[in-house]
């Protein structure tokens, strides 16, 4: 009865946060400009009311009540169910009003001088905010409560159960291993794009990036790809999935790449239980899953060989000058290493020693070792440790990126876990299944569908992060399995 | 402080209200097909949020007590406020919930059935459905309440104040006047299309027609033009009006009055008062009035001469074959007035004749005069008494409109109230100010949205639409100025 009401609440609840979903969509995609102060005041009223309903008292009552009952607890569904209503609840009440509001002043306040000071480069503006947004972060850490290290409560609002020594151990693998990979990786000669230089209509891309996300199962009756300055995927319903995409009218490899990345996200979005949405068990897992499969069409499928065997002759169809393209021409285009200061621009070799510096940055600054004031200095020696190159100004360093300025503190490891997780299952997907394995040889990705269909979207949250990907791998996720495919990717050419 | 309550509570359910409105824009525009089922449960919790808020009985506690208060007595707006929210309290609290659950399930299943007759021009298949709505809709006006006849609670729902009556005066002298004019006018030699056979490529219609939209005025930084099946017009936010066109390739026409008619609606949605968004007052007043400033803009300026001295060269820069055409042949196809048995095909000058034929056939059903068996026989022969047709068959006479088949009755004239006071409110603001008249003559069209935003958008919903329209024309409206601006229109090439 109980357990009754709360399966009716989250269904309503879905319900209306799945409407401020679209309203949070069309504000990135169509909005005209001007909506943008009534859509703010839209928003806030979802949030409001969402808290209101969902932190009344009589739902810890029904909480209670339905842990106590011996029907949910045999039945695993319910059994998870009731765990993420616990887990909900206590994360939304237990925090004092006072410490939201002035969390999200704060935080409103920090971005607008986090903007200031990495367009001057002065970190000294952002500074103070920094600060206060850290010391609020530690309060709310020290309500959700945390058995080792204050970290770990931040860490587990994006990805539950992980800790701080788990990821010392799973990254702190990881970067001993890919040193030497980067460092052979992008001692190579850079590869001469002379031949990708053409004009790619934006149509055609819109019209190529379509084929292949449908060819990789994207269902667009249930889904759309529309055009957003910051690309995103939203699984707005159980049937209305959106992706969204940029253009450059000179590469069409960015936005199918981008189309590829989010199409992952929409596909696990699309493989989610749909009759239990609005039951917590019918929701995406973590990031760190969410990022798997992204990563997995973006890099193991979007970047391979096979894939472009296959495509190739097809883009030449759309863009005439690729025709005198050959695959391991495009192979090496599109498996390019290079040093960068920016995270967002990196390659699939560097791009977990961006998010190490910042996992070791965070550590530390949580850990009470690093101050504020020193934060630059700090990057930038770690950053040249670990890239060999000096950090010219702190927008290059410290400033790049938008997560510390709106307080989001231990969402940066789930990008790695991501990687890791997405090299893992593959890897276990083409050991277990010889057929799946054969068939991704010759792009045919149906049976690799099947096997994240089966193994990791449709299970929803019915188990933690780590038991999913345990369960679905036959093991739990190591580093090794990326070092292996990062290794076999990059240093092939130097091999052979 | 009752009326303070009232004010924040309005504010509230405006947002909610609004957000409701994205989603049922989006469903016409860009929601994928399978999203349907999912879209429909999320209105009917909007619905039922909304309507359980409105009806809760404090609030009638608070509108019966800023009633009796003085303050509010004295702020014409406040007394507006209050007349609309003792209206809406009534009409949300009067209907037995029984009632209001039947006619929504009799309704759907109605359209069903009305798509299914009209497709067989079977009206057989439709009359029990029908008559049950009209029944339904006798309970709903009983409980409305009326003064004197029935339908004049029908018609309340849609043009406050109207009444069966002055309705009866209104579109009789129409219909004595028009007639004349109809014959006159569909009986001239029919313009020869020829020289408009070419492709319009959907992108050159769409620049175009966004040109022709921010000359006239509507707001691209708080507005935007989308593609839908069904044209309408969302003014979903204070800072977020969005228009819908749908294009023919082989007619540029067909979407730029469309877009025009549009715009209309949406210059009206952009020039009410934006502060007060959450207000009845700040509320658009009445379908016959939105209807007047579409019909304004789409007729009365867009098949204008003027419009067309100025526009044909621009016209053709984006169409090409336009080039050999005379302003003299673009305003002769533009004015073709042709006999049709079909509403929504018709011209500007037979489009009244459909509005009264649907009128009187409301008003003998709901008087009791006319037994539902008896509707096809009895449409037939009125249809042929105006147009000198015969009806070929059902689906092209009763069955070729939505509206009864989902229970809307009463609606129709607003159609014809919307021509009727955008001749009269065109002829006043001429009238009154000779440097706008002036303007027009020239496509300047600055003078007239100045106007119509004065006396017609800005006022909101302070004063019911006649008085309105009264105000700002100097007179009330009557049909004079809607058959002179035909008569001059039509009649031109036989008296040239």
């Amino acid at each position: 009865m109980s357990y009754d009401r709360l399966h009716a609440l989250g269904k309503e609840l879905q319900l209306v946060s799945d409407a401020g979903a679209l309203l949070s969509w069309d504000q990135e995609v169509l909005m005209p400009g001007k909506g943008v102060g009534y859509r703010a005041e839209q928003m806030a009223w979802f949030s409001g009311y969402l808290h209101e309903r969902l932190t009344s008292p009589e739902v810890g009552d029904w909480i209670a009540l339905a842990e106590g009952d011996a029907e949910s607890a045999s039945d695993p569904f319910a059994e998870a169910n009731l765990r993420e209503w616990r887990r909900q609840y206590t994360r939304a009440t237990c925090l004092p009003k006072r410490l939201v509001e002035v969390f999200a002043e704060s935080s409103a306040l920090a971005k607008a001088a986090w903007a200031e000071a990495r367009q001057k480069s002065d970190f000294t503006l952002f500074a103070p905010h920094l600060e206060k947004l850290v010391s609020l972060s530690r309060e709310h850490a020290e309500c959700w409560g945390y058995e080792e290290h204050l970290y770990d409560a931040l860490l587990d609002q994006y990805e539950q159960g992980s800790s701080t020594r788990r990821l010392i151990d799973t990254l702190g693998a990881l970067r001993e291993s890919l040193l030497p990979v980067v460092l052979e990786a992008t001692a190579q000669t850079p590869f001469d794009r002379k031949k990708f230089i053409a004009h790619y209509p934006r149509e055609k891309q819109e019209a190529f990036n379509r084929e292949v996300a449908e060819s990789i199962g994207f269902d667009f009756g249930a889904g759309r790809i529309d055009t957003a300055v910051h690309p995103f995927c939203s699984g707005m319903a159980p049937y209305d999935t959106r992706l969204t995409t940029r253009y450059d009218e000179s590469n069409f490899l960015s936005s199918l790449f981008g189309v590829l990345h989010e199409a992952g996200h929409g596909l696990y979005e699309q493989g989610l239980e749909r009759e239990r949405r609005g039951e917590p068990v019918g929701a995406a897992v973590s990031l760190g899953v969410h990022e798997s499969q992204s990563r997995l069409w973006e890099n193991h499928v979007g970047r391979s060989r096979a894939f472009w065997e296959k495509w190739l002759p097809r883009a030449a169809e759309y863009f005439p000058n690729l025709a005198s393209l050959t695959v391991d021409e495009i192979d090496e285009a599109v498996n390019q290493a290079a040093l960068s200061p920016i995270r967002v621009e990196s390659d699939e070799v560097t791009y977990d020693l961006h998010i190490l510096l910042r996992f070791e940055m965070e550590r530390e600054i949580f850990a009470g070792n690093l101050a504020i004031k020193d934060v630059p200095a700090e990057w930038n020696s770690r950053f040249e440790s670990l890239f060999g190159l000096k950090v010219e100004s702190d927008a290059q360093g410290c400033l790049q990126d938008i997560h510390w300025s709106i307080g989001i503190f231990g969402y940066f490891p789930t990008y790695s876990l991501g990687n890791i997780n997405a090299a893992h299952l593959v890897a276990a997907a083409r050991r277990q299944d010889s057929v799946l394995a054969a068939q991704m040889d010759r792009a045919d990705y149906s049976g690799l569908l099947a096997w994240m269909k089966t193994r990791i979207h449709r299970p929803g949250s019915l188990y933690l992060p780590d038991e999913l990907v345990t369960r679905a791998a036959g093991s739990p996720a190591t580093a090794d399995a990326l070092v292996e495919h990062l290794r076999s990717r990059y240093l092939r050419r130097r091999r052979g």
